[in-house]
């Protein structure tokens, strides 16, 4: 499922956290997807009313920064357009889990990417959100929870993936391109899943530390986009 | 025009975006100039008063930043230092088309850097600041504006130059860089469009993808400021 | 004294700056560390309480991180948790320069990484600090002042490590990450040298440029980690 050759390239607006922010911006552009990375609510507003998908991160979140995300789902509940949660330690910390519940209330995400203790957490603590939703669960084998109670499993990836810090985030901002896309929630967390395993594979068969494979997935990232095989 | 080897190294202080933050610096450094990101008023007064050029990069600002950055102009206009403006979306977005109205009307800018929409927006809406200073427009072909009509096109470069986020970034932070150099607006502008062609059609010519591509024009830009032959 | 080995990883909590810090992520995950870059004063309170050290980088600080570092330490100081201070251009710049003192004023770093700009500053200016822990100032030579007033001297790396930025942030990284392991914070700046610049002359030997030894220099600290030799 490439995005490049179909269509235009989706506009991915991103209030991400401030480790991750290029490593995301250089995973869309590499997926055929457009990156706004937008750090106030005046702009978090406008653009959201009008990007193909939103991606809201709380890895780094703050009080200014929780505005720019109210701001965003705000407009997305208005305008209809889906965004993407990534509730970066959430099982750990009460303030992001103050933030993402205070988003949560305004407007529901079209689904949820985090590790597996993330997810776990909101299958246990936020039911109602997790019978809505898809979760996208990534780790060595990643999983998807569908609503309806069923469970994916997409197996494949490397050990190399948790090796560079904002490999989940980017996954999380693939698969707020994927809805951007058109894709429905469930199929984009599959197809994010499937971008970032097979790209993964590949750039571990020629990169076996991590500074080397951080380039080499970027490549395939965008070899893979190209092929229009995913 | 090689930085390093004619004189000392500029020292370039820079308000940027934070996807782009990272790899500005890189640049500047491997251009032969010294970065120096600053994110409080205070420090931005104080240094843009001593530094060889100033940056302006409106990527991700909000009220926070456009104090830094009206700080830093302020300082420029007393101090004489020039600044080179990146106005990012500026025809898109309100809120930042009126952080960079302020700046303009407390200090002009040396130089404007900005892609073909905005350049031809400033050009269009902004007259009085597009007769007074060069604007370098950058793409498959950049344009230098001079502000007597004068249009000059240098081609070249390498169809991956847009796919590594912040390398338009960073083409406006060795136009500072330039300036800082002792180097005209216009020919600050001509520089930073060599310097970034020729990289790029070196590191194309052994990268292919994004991931490695981003190495090597670092690499390259290093190389060519080692040869002194831009 | 490589640290994936012998233990668990150590959780390294850092305010840092927007330049260093996906470098230091990657840094501090390639040496067997967990970092966690925090940017609000809630968070920094309670997860310096857990971490096993923090790390407070005064490199683009404004109003706001100066309250999220005076949290972290605050913490520290109550918690016992280490701490390592990186007072990035302290000798140039007052307004960071108060934040440093403000920090010292509750809680005592365990050590501090500075260049010999910065390093040099605190022994004239700061002679409590200077006498009360070890200062890391790292260069072509990297010097470990001791509070008896030893100075122990490390040769080695290369000139490349200079013509990255963050390298030295990183490696004030690095000496929180090995006092999470448990070492003295003297052994803990003598271990974070001879990782930075081990590593660095390996990366070196394979990469002339700084965009490829950037990440060579990556993929170097996970190999000496992975070796278990230093």
């Amino acid at each position: 499922m490439a995005m490049s050759r179909e269509c235009d390239e989706p506009l991915v607006m991103c209030v991400t956290n401030t480790v991750a922010a290029n490593f995301t911006a250089n995973v869309l552009i590499a997926a055929g997807a457009k990156p706004a990375m937008i750090e106030n609510p005046e702009e978090a507003e406008r653009l959201a009313a009008v990007a193909d998908a939103v991606l809201v991160n709380v890895g780094t979140v703050n009080d200014d920064q929780a505005e720019v995300m109210y701001a965003a789902v705000s407009a997305c509940a208005r305008s209809g357009t889906p965004w993407a949660l990534d509730p970066v330690a959430i099982q750990l910390l009460d303030y992001r889990r103050g933030v993402v519940d205070r988003l949560l209330a305004v407007s529901r995400p079209a689904l949820v990417r985090g590790n597996h203790g993330e997810i776990d957490f909101l299958r246990r603590e936020r039911p109602v959100l997790s019978a809505a939703v898809p979760l996208l669960s990534t780790g060595p084998v990643d999983r998807v929870y569908l609503p309806d109670g069923t469970v994916e499993e997409i197996a494949g990836g490397t050990e190399m993936l948790p090796r560079v810090t904002a490999t989940g985030c980017a996954q999380g901002a693939l698969c707020a391109a994927y809805l951007g896309r058109g894709l429905s929630p469930a199929d984009a967390c599959r197809a994010a899943s499937r971008l970032m395993k097979t790209a993964g594979e590949r750039a571990a068969a020629r990169a076996s530390a991590p500074g080397s494979f951080q380039s080499a997935l970027l490549d395939e990232i965008y070899i893979c986009n190209m092929e229009n095989k995913l």
